[in-house]
């Protein structure tokens, strides 16, 4: 497996661009376009949010169809809480997009990303497509990478590459996300291209493994949004025998998708809004998987334990007490803590200056990884959490303004 | 029903006394022991967190015999992850005081509150104690009520009284708390006092009905505590013939009990940590209380929602966001939100620019209520909730150092 340049475009037969429609303030890029030569299999995964925005609806719709041709998205307005004018908005962008490449509407998904609850400028929209059509280019991944930024200070861009059944396979994809950053599902969009043959379920199936273990593990600030989608989007184009479910190369091709998407995930996490630190946080020992990810997920969104890897506080007590209300049954004699390895807390008690030492200089790593043993059977969860910061709380205080 | 000087002390028979003990740096005030003259029936409600602290593990034992006399309290040490040591020194405490007392250790309730995970300094509250002991007095409430202060900047006192059955019978209490705030039971030590004549099942069962409608409505930052207490100690001295579920004067006892708990959950409410506004979060409309509580607790918790509270910003989209991801079923367009009375969305969707020009008015207030109808049902539920600030962030990254 190698890892390449190029981002959602590196894959063969895909183009793709971005320009400023107005939709954002200040001329900043905010509309984006990719665009795959040949229509081919499509994959999808959405927000868990009952209150979905328009351009979910409408891609879960198309996705019916399972084909896919292009995927036009805009940063700046997220089109939710907009009722049924912002459906008939989001149909309008699939239809424009159809007609500028003779594809049918229902080959075309739509994103949206942005404030919620107001609608969206769609005479800007109208106005910026011919010129973003014209600016659909092979080399075009980062252009459109850039356009659907949000409050994201880093492009997040991924493309990588293996020899599956003697053909070179690719792919490529892109995110923004850095705020409302939840598993269920990591609120952010992601899109993928891959020129890899395969069949529409090997590659939802392959999508769903893929996001379970990067997308859906990541929590910025616990809040999970309208709009969160992921698409990868197939075209063939590398020439292989059609993937399926447990042919040969399948593997292969998971690993592909599985890498893109951790990737992509940790792109998201390391420009998570505000954040200064990345923190595994792995339990192990749990009765049961649902207990080793309830515990990692309170560990992963309290507040005071974020505060304090900011402050690069070993205050581990914080992780105790979110333990603690994570309502599964504890045994607190058997519960232990580890940072980097080593061991802070055994047998529910802290173990005192030498290892409280040892942990003050942990803490003060960009990246690390809290285990917590909770001593009682097998199972384990992981989750990747950020640190809480000022800059966080200024760039949500005035989002809007 | 009048409001009184005098906080915990304000009824009849009650003493209290706040010492520095050396528990707490630079020599604040760190231990605080409140005394009935004379022993009388105790009524309590304890953290539901898994890993409780030494002190709840204590007072729950105490708490069988369902008499109490006296509450030896620190500040400064939490006494929590602290094993059996633990679990000895809170023991100690509570038959240092006995013995100061002529008492029975098992009338003696412990609490502590700071940092979690260091063994407490024993030897420093064994040479306060004597101090405090001598210190006790009838205008000690205050004294007692500074003592147990963390990050408090102010002293939380309550005392109400009214005529029940002829007599004049008084509350009065003391909290703590500013971070780790949330339902169940909103972190914090809380102890009132009364000199009601009143049997202990009416007692503990008045004082339920009261923490369910005050301490378990409140939250500043989602975290719940190892060391949660709220008690409520009784000594008959108004001379009223005994309360009992049900008798005359029982329904006016109790709302001075919830007149006093309601009270001290606002003040710990808008002295939480880096606090600037307090807003009721209100769900109506819903299928359960289930479900009411549910959706209230996801938008009281929401970070997303309380850095726009900070940031005065009517960014409703992320109230409809965090309702949501409550894990309801929702029907969007019967969705309504308003402020202080105020529609600002209605079927989903927002009522557009005049309707913002007035929130950008009310989320200036200082105080103000959301109100989400989720038009499906008649149940409801209410919370507290407080905007998320720099300060917040501030004091929770050096709580330690």
């Amino acid at each position: 497996m190698k890892t390449l340049r190029g981002g959602i475009t590196a894959p063969l037969g895909f183009l793709a661009g971005g320009v400023a429609a107005g939709i954002k303030k200040r001329g900043l890029p905010d509309l984006a376009l990719v665009v795959s030569e040949r229509p081919g299999p499509i994959a999808g995964l959405f927000t868990r949010n009952q209150l979905p925005a328009a351009p979910v609806l409408l891609d879960r719709r198309h996705l019916r169809y399972r084909r896919g041709r292009a995927v036009i998205v805009n940063s700046g307005n997220a089109n939710a809480c907009t009722g049924s004018r912002g459906l008939a908005d989001a149909e309008e962008m699939a239809r424009l997009v159809a007609r500028g490449l003779h594809a049918r509407p229902r080959t075309v998904f739509v994103g949206s990303t942005g404030v919620i609850g107001q609608p969206l400028p769609m005479s800007r929209i109208r106005r910026g497509l011919p010129t973003l059509l014209q600016r659909l280019r092979r080399s075009g991944g980062r252009d459109a990478a850039r356009a659907i930024m949000t409050t994201d200070r880093r492009i997040k861009e991924v493309a990588v590459q293996d020899r599956i059944a003697g053909h070179l396979v690719t792919v490529g994809g892109m995110a923004k996300g850095a705020g409302m950053i939840h598993p269920d599902m990591a609120t952010m969009l992601a899109y993928l291209s891959t020129d890899a043959a395969i069949a529409q379920p090997a590659l939802q199936q392959s999508l769903r493994h893929a996001v379970n273990r990067s997308f859906n593990c990541i929590s910025v600030d616990g809040d999970t949004s309208t709009n969160d989608t992921v698409l990868c989007l197939a075209n063939g184009m590398a020439g292989n025998p059609t993937l399926r479910a447990g042919s040969p190369g399948f593997a292969a091709f998971r690993r592909l998708l599985d890498y893109a998407c951790h990737s992509l995930a940790m792109q998201v996490c390391r420009d998570g809004e505000g954040v200064t630190k990345v923190v595994q946080v792995l339990v192990v020992g749990a009765r049961s998987s649902a207990h080793a990810r309830r515990a990692a997920t309170v560990v992963a969104t309290s507040c005071l334990v974020k505060t304090a890897l900011f402050g690069e506080d070993g205050n581990w007590g914080r992780i105790m007490a979110a333990i603690g209300r994570a309502g599964i049954g504890l045994n607190p004699k058997r519960i232990g803590l580890s940072f980097d390895g080593v061991p802070i807390v055994k047998g529910g008690t802290g173990l005192g200056p030498a290892a409280e030492r040892r942990l003050a200089q942990i803490v003060r790593r960009r990246e690390f990884t809290i285990t917590v043993n909770l001593g009682q059977g097998r199972a384990r969860a992981q989750l990747w959490t950020t640190d809480l910061s000022y800059d966080y709380v200024r760039i949500n205080a005035s989002y809007r303004s």
